[in-house]
């Protein structure tokens, strides 16, 4: 099992810390062809995106995806809950942070630069921000971790997707309000900061993602 | 256990189409409070959108996180396949057909009036579409089914997506291929359509949205 990717993406941060939790070692390694649009790892993951994981010979892309293939196989430590009800919901704060949290990523990301800044699209994906975080919290249980006392799926999502915001909205000082500082998510932050797991993996992101930023300042 | 929402959506028809593949009986219900913005409703899924499952009181959205709920509590008929890489491949041809297939619905939709047509747009919401169709094929096996002999998950998110598409694009005559015509998809498209539980469910979604097609065109 192979697993490429750059720990600068919140997606590859989500599956390295996935293992973790689950006590695997996961190291990462660079994307075969030297690219991830390269024909070599086109083939293992037509979408040409990571994280990426090889195992048998065959290629899946897709970080839930991924994670989901590793519960399946590596079953020595579940990395989500046992009530099935609370197992949908560590999932569905997952989807959540996919398909409402990250979407407004690009919108705030592409308007880094007061000077050139779209202020209605700014303020838009402020709004869509605060909605989708709302939407997490409404499901989360009482916490202090996404579902109950551990880390599971939701976590690791959520977590590096809000570690990356965080990140953005201080950069960009948008005046849009950092997440974390409503009650629920300001006790399931702290909570990830300060797990063990967790929280060695939010800091490894944070470095490469602060590389990653100074780098794009740079070319702007 | 109740499922809320209508037929019409290919979201709702994959939920449908999994519990009949699982033998599973769940009829669609109104939402609570008449509507999908209703408080009542949106106290189960803040999102506000169907299908929405309540089990236990709770309540769960997204029709992915649904279908692994039932999969995780109704255990008399899987609807994944047994092997963890087939299982991976299952999951991520739904996930392609959310993410790369689904997105190309909207760009669509809003340009089905040929008088108000914004071409750029459909040709770039064409291109995007065959390669997202393109996705699917490469990480389908030999089939005939997403994988295998029978449908699981995979299909049951890509056929109503597709039969969608189909529709839209016969509607629109937008000069954009029918993606099941290439030669995996058609072998595809043709094991869903025959296949007892699918091809039933298929139809009364097509019904549904045709009828709510009728309804659109009438408003414009």
């Amino acid at each position: 099992m192979k697993l490429y990717g750059s720990l600068a993406s919140p997606y590859v941060a989500r599956v390295v810390m996935f293992a973790k939790i689950k006590g695997i070692d996961l190291p990462l390694h660079e994307a075969p062809g030297g690219s991830i649009k390269s024909p070599e790892f086109l083939k293992l993951n037509p979408m040409g995106k990571m994280p990426t994981l090889e195992a048998n010979g065959q290629g899946l892309g897709e970080s839930t995806i991924i994670c989901g293939y590793l519960e399946d196989t590596q079953t020595a430590k579940s990395g989500l809950p046992k009530d099935p009800l609370d197992r949908a919901r560590s999932h569905l704060v997952a989807r959540i942070t996919d398909l409402y949290i990250a979407q407004q990523v690009g919108p705030l990301f592409r308007n880094m630069n007061p000077a050139k800044r779209d202020a209605a699209a700014v303020e838009a994906a402020g709004k869509e921000l605060a909605k989708a975080f709302g939407y997490a919290e409404q499901v989360m249980g009482p916490g202090p971790f996404c579902v109950g006392s551990a880390p599971t799926l939701g976590d690791c999502a959520l977590a590096p997707t809000t570690a990356m915001v965080r990140k953005i909205l201080a950069a960009g000082q948008f005046g849009i309000a950092d997440p974390t500082q409503g009650p629920r998510l300001k006790t399931w932050w702290k909570a990830v900061e300060g797990n063990a797991d967790c929280g060695s993996v939010l800091a490894s992101h944070a470095e490469a993602f602060d590389a990653f930023m100074k780098q794009m300042a740079a070319r702007r």
